[in-house]
C-alpha cells in the first residue's frame, strides 16, 4: 500500500520527542521582496541541522526490533548520512555510513560523533551502491534509503504539518525538490491538513530532473547536474514521483544566480544561516515566481562549510 | 528618581506589538562546548537586527508629543542609528542620525530606508558630539542617546523578561557590555524577576573598561578599544554603571580570537548568524568561565558584512 497522510500522522506521533519543534519565523524584508507574507520554517535548526532527521528518526523507530538489531545503513556524503547516524543513535544500534572520498571533512566528522562507523568508497554511483551492497552483506543491516523509503517519506511530512499549526492557513507551501523525499511528504501532509494550500516544489534549473519528470510524466533521471545546491543534484525515484504527480501544483525552476542571492539574503536580513538548497524556494519568491498571499517555506538544511561561502572569491 | 525593574515592566507594555518576541533556542553541541544548558535570547533576529530597537522604541513612545514633534537624533555608527530610524518612523517623526565618514555603506542604507536623514561627520568622538549639537539646536530634535537614558535601559531590560518567561528558572544570565544599556536593562529585569538569577557581563579583552570600573568603583573610559566586537567598544556612563555596580555578580573578560571561535561556532552549529559583539558572551561560556547549569545568553545582534567574516583571510 502506497505511503499516505495517515503515515505522516503516525509519523509525528512515533519522533515526538526526538525532533525538535523547529520555530516558525518571519522576516519584514522578504515579505516586501516576495510580495508576499512568507513564514519560514526552520529546518536547519533541526537536530543535525536538516529536516532530515525526521526522515530518518521515524524510518529507524518504524522498524521492528528483530529487523533492527544488526543495525543500518546508507550511502550519503551529505545530510542524510547524519541524520541517520543520529536515529540509529537514539535506537540503539550500529549505523554504517558508506561515503564517497572526497566527502566534506565536517560531515563526515558530524556523523562519526555521532557514532556512525564510516566505509569510504570511491565517488561515482556505482562504487556507492556496490559498497553499500557489500556492508549489508556483511553486517546484515537494513538499509534506509535517503528518499526512496515509505518511512523516511512520512517522516520529511511532519515538518509541514508543524509549519501548518503554527503559521496558520496557508496559500502555498513552497518545497525543493533532489529526490523527492521532503516534497512527497510534504504533499501528503497538505492534502490531510492544508485545508486547500498548494504545494509548489521549486529546483536549480542545472538540476532540472523533476520539472522533466512532471512534464513527460514519467521519471527522468538527473544527469551531470550542475548547481550550487548540492543537495538537490539526486534524481526523483518513482515512489516519490508517484506522490509528487498526484499532488504538486506547479514546478518552478531558478538559475543558480538566484539561488546565491536568496542564500545571501536570508543570511543578511533574516539572520538564518541556510544551505544553498534551502534558498532555492526563497529565490522562488524573490523572482515572484510563485503566487500566493500567505505563503509558507520548509527551509531545508542549514550545513554549510563557512571557509568557502559561494558569493565569495575562492581563497586561496 | 534612579531607572528601576518597574520601567523594564512598563517598557515591556509600551513596546508590545512594535517588537517582535524573539525566540530562545537551544543547541546541544553548544551545551556540551559549555557544560552547561544554554538558552539563546535570539535578539539578532529583532527588528533592525539587534536589541538596540527595544530602548529606542521605548524612548520615542515614552515621549510626550509636544517634545517628539520635532524628531529625534543620536549619532551613531551601528545598530543604535537603524534602530532609532525605525523607531522614528513608527511613531511618525523626523529621524536625524549623525554618522560618522567610514560607516559601514549597509548600516547607513539600512538607517536611510527606515527614513532617517543621515548626516555625515568627520569620525572622531569631539566631531560627533559637535554635529549632533548643530542637529538639535537646528531642528529641535530630540537626543535619544544609545543608553545613558532610562528609558532606552529600560527598554534594553525586556529581552531578560521575555528569556526568563520562556526559559524558565536560570542560574544565570551572560551579557556583552559596551555602553551598558544591555546590561542595566537586563540586571533590572532580572533583579525583579529571575528568582536569584545572577547576572555575568562579558566584554573583550581588548575593551575592558567595564571590569576596570568594576574593580575601581569609578566609571573608566575605553581608550582605544582594540576588538573584533565592534558594538563594544563604547564607555559606561554614569547612569548604566550605578545599576550595574548594584547588580551585576562578575565580569568576564574574553581574548579576540575566542569571540571569533565562539561566532563561528554558533553560525556554525546552531546555524544563527550573529555578529561579533554577540559572539563575546557565548566565548566565555565555551571557555568555563562562568559557573551555572542553566544559563542564559541575550544574542545581541545580527548585523554583520558578509564580505568580510572575521575568520576568512581579508579579499584583495
Amino acid at each position: 500500500m502506497a505511503v499516505s497522510s495517515a503515515d505522516v500522522d503516525d509519523a509525528a506521533d512515533r519522533i515526538r520527542g526526538h525532533v525538535r519543534r523547529t520555530p516558525v519565523v518571519t522576516c519584514a524584508s522578504l515579505d516586501a521582496a516576495a510580495g508576499a507574507k512568507v513564514f519560514l520554517k526552520c529546518e536547519q535548526l533541526q537536530r543535525a541541522g536538516a529536516f532530515k532527521f525526521r526522515g530518518a528518526t521515524n524510518a529507524v523507530l518504524g522498524l521492528d526490533e528483530g529487523d533492527v538489531a544488526r543495525g543500518v545503513a546508507c550511502h550519503s556524503s551529505g545530510n542524510h548520512a547524519q541524520a541517520l547516524a543520529l536515529a540509529a543513535r537514539i535506537r540503539g544500534v550500529a549505523a554504517h555510513v558508506v561515503m564517497p572520498e572526497g566527502s566534506s571533512a565536517a560531515k563526515r566528522a558530524a556523523a562519526v560523533a555521532y557514532g556512525a562507523r564510516i566505509v569510504v568508497c570511491e565517488p561515482t554511483l556505482a562504487a556507492r551502491e556496490a559498497t553499500l551492497a557489500e556492508v549489508l552483506t556483511a553486517t546484515g543491516a537494513v538499509e534506509i534509503h535517503p528518499y526512496d523509503d515509505d518511512g523516511v517519506i512520512a517522516g520529511q511530512g511532519t515538518a509541514a504539518l508543524e509549519l501548518l499549526e503554527d503559521a496558520g492557513p496557508l496559500d502555498v507551501i513552497v518545497v525543493p525538490v533532489g529526490g523527492g523525499g521532503l516534497l512527497a511528504g510534504t504533499a501528503l501532509a497538505v492534502a490531510a491538513h492544508g485545508h486547500g494550500a498548494q504545494v509548489v516544489e521549486v529546483e536549480p534549473a542545472g538540476a532540472d530532473d523533476a520539472a522533466r519528470s512532471f512534464r513527460t510524466g514519467t521519471v527522468q533521471p538527473s544527469i551531470d547536474p550542475d548547481t550550487v545546491a548540492d543537495g538537490l543534484r539526486t534524481s526523483l525515484s518513482p515512489r516519490t514521483f508517484a506522490v509528487i504527480a498526484d499532488h504538486v501544483s506547479d514546478i518552478v525552476t531558478v538559475e543558480d544566480a538566484a539561488i546565491v542571492a536568496a542564500m545571501r539574503f536570508v543570511w543578511e536580513r533574516a539572520k538564518l544561516v541556510i544551505e544553498a538548497s534551502a534558498a532555492v524556494p526563497v529565490a522562488a519568491l524573490m523572482g515572484r515566481l510563485v503566487d500566493g498571499e500567505r505563503v509558507g517555506v520548509v527551509l531545508s538544511g542549514g550545513n554549510v562549510d563557512l571557509d568557502h561561502l559561494p558569493w565569495l572569491p575562492p581563497s586561496s
